[in-house]
């Protein structure tokens, strides 16, 4: 294996819930390759026993911090800054829940304090993370920052509801900070679009098995891993994609560009 | 002129605030091809002498609503059903705006509370007028409802801030809620990604004339105006559009596929 | 039904190959609206006895032309001239052929030769249509040229092959050209990007039938027939969208931004 | 630096004309990543004394072919077959040229002949690359193919004129075969669209400077050098992108998400 892909960098990861997480596989592999970080989690979100057994893995610590809260970041940051010794290189935002999902109401039954707890949660949380990092100037010159979207923000799922629409205020949000930050300190910021991903988040959204294996089947791929997932964020860490910014980044075994498979079509055929 | 596109047309125009406001022509426009509707605007925004003179010039009246509130919204349709005899073929929303923008916020120093306003009044509000109008079932089938965008949805314009993720919500919801109404009542949902355009509302936006100038010199056709707009409407209020849904329609000159244009390269040589 | 949206106006439509054509569908809508044209297809094409019917039922004449032919297109824009009494104000590029295709030749086993004359015959004709009318100087002001596309210039579909190359290229060819027809003449063009269509030419592919279905049940309203795409095209011929150019304009019932519909989902679960 | 990011990975390199081809960078930077590979250029476009120089200093040979030949593909293949050892893990495509630019033919006035050859050197090859790569099996799984190209094939940069049409073709093909290589043997096909670059094909365009100055302007980070694009190529060829495949991939510091810049608007003001 290729080594020191991310040797001196510092960084912040949130959101490894459990050893499905793409945020825990990413702290894996960032320790792998040479990264010093911290881990967060929401108070709420978190299994202690297993985020503390990751960051024993990874050699660092855990700071909670809910990301919907101004002063929890700043703490966050503070911590992580005397932790670590110093500014950061990455960042990754990998939060995202819905209560409309989770207590099944449907896209024309939203309840709207849900929703924008929803919008908070997996999307504004993304814009105070960075806004709180500029102004405490924490981020070093040419790092990036990274978010987890879904291609719900461009085609409709019926299932994942305002989720969808979270996942485009997040998309929104990476291009107006990548804008700023790139203009300001060399900083990007992008989001991954990421296959449908047997994360313990994933498989809590209603017809998720169903749904995954049409992906699967639709890729010529076949689905990303959270694995696969994480690896490609090592890449988007690393100092060798330096000048991609803005952008939503597909990691999907080919699903977004393709219409339809032979496999599906011939589990069509007789209908 | 063509005549009676919408004739025997039933709708809802809101947020015509003045004779600049592209939802001000389309009521002209509307009333000339034949259709019926209320206006309404929130109470706040409502230029009581202006609106009223629309109103009468299109032998209709004003119910003033909050589109951000539950509550008007179903006020709104039960009076706008009373006073037109029966359920709806179109609904205009053109609304927005922006605490932020207003008081000078720039993207890195947003106000949250406002930055939810923003998201409220400008895209939310679509959701909401079209989840009441399913509970109350007050639209006809193949009914046609647009929502006004701009191409911050899809590309930074640093002076547009928050409104720019607005519109990224505002155009998710038009997808989301066009899937759910197709499969209900043939109900299509549309965005239109209009030119910057000399309203009250865009020119409210600092640094609006300078855009105004560059975005008229990069489309070939120059900036499409608000009576321009208005007719588009039209032909997605009409029966020629039934199969056109979850789009957002750049109504533009051809801005949005210009990559650069002779005549701003000639204003740049010499640089 | 309105009338008149396209009194006064003169055009060319290409490819009516039978009463399932688009571009038949068209003709017949646009002599309702008002409009006078010439037909054409190409001689190898042209199944006589049905195309001089729908001349007749229409009023005019057909002008033998094959668009690959910068001869044949010059001969035809002197006609049609000479007929109309006029230039023109609007033409439609319905044209499309892939040997490979046909011959049922993949993907990775193209024949290149053919692959040249599925570019020539479905996409560089609409370039050299539209170079030729700018030399002979016979298009109107504000005038509208349309061309029928796929969205497999976006998405694989892998039995449509060198199709779908060809249609991007078509796509492409539309913003170049409506970008410099823009600004000398205010000539607009755009393409549809059309449902699968019960045409002629759609039924040759190989497994349509099966695809056709796959499309209709993930299109909310379903997929858009030829006569609702007829009814689109007179739309973009009219003045009520003079400032729409070099855009491709999904019509496809919602299916290019829906990523999976329920009842896609119910016919899923059980594999 | 990293090292060993291509260890043990064997592939083809085409297009390195001089030291300013961003082909010529990736060369160093994959030798500098312990990959092995051959060089390759038409004939027609080498310039022996620089690409022998690149071999040396990369320890590997150049084997001349014109891409647009399936019979200098097949020897291409053969000869890198036996010089390399084995079957390849992936292959750069870095080829252009349009006659009708080099010789000052407006999009208005091109010559279909030359454009034909735009299409085959700069699009076609690339299919021609990959479909005799499938017909000799001379990839290994999980491959990378990566083409260049350029914005041009989303939005209208006039003096691009049929360059524009061949990008379009060019990720249309990197689609298309992506699906089905993806599905054959794992392999990923995508293309980069890169910043203008001060290339030598880069500046024979006319307006190229100003154009490279505005672009420059209007991306937050600057435009991406030729040396940065290799540093990008390098990822993908690695195996920490295995799941990204049949995108096109924007490197350019923002540009494409760019709307307008705070630079460029004070460059305006005044007009």
């Amino acid at each position: 294996m290729p080594e020191n892909l991310l040797k001196g960098k510092v960084g912040i990861i949130t959101g490894a819930l459990d050893e499905n997480s793409i945020a825990w596989k990413t702290a894996l592999k960032a320790h792998e390759q040479g990264a010093k970080f911290v881990l967060t989690n929401a108070p709420i979100a978190m299994r202690m026993g297993a985020i503390n057994e990751l960051a024993q893995e990874c050699g660092t610590i855990v700071i909670p911090a809910d990301a919907t809260s101004l002063e929890d970041i700043e703490k966050l940051y503070t911590e992580a800054k005397e932790y670590l010794g110093g500014n950061f290189d990455f960042l990754l935002h990998s939060i995202g829940m819905s209560p409309n999902i989770r207590k099944g109401r449907s896209y024309g039954d939203l309840n709207y304090d849900w929703a924008n707890k929803s919008y908070d949660v997996s999307a504004i949380s993304f814009h105070k993370m960075m806004q709180i990092s500029e102004k405490m100037d924490v981020m070093n010159e040419w790092g990036s920052i990274m978010g987890l979207s879904y291609i719900a923000a461009q085609r409709v799922y019926p299932f994942y509801t305002d989720m969808a629409d979270a996942k485009a205020l997040l998309e929104s949000i990476a291009r107006g900070y990548g804008y700023r930050y790139g203009k300001l300190k060399k900083v990007r910021v992008n989001t991954i679009s990421q296959s449908p991903t047997k994360t313990t988040a994933g498989t809590g959204i209603g017809g998720f098995d169903t749904f995954y294996n049409f992906a699967d089947k639709m890729s010529p791929l076949g689905n990303a891993s959270a694995e696969a997932c994480a690896d490609y964020i090592i890449t988007m860490f690393s100092d060798f994609t330096r000048y991609v910014t803005m952008q939503n980044l597909f990691h999907d075994g080919g699903y977004s560009t393709t219409g339809i498979s032979e496999e599906l079509m011939e589990g069509l055929t007789g209908e």
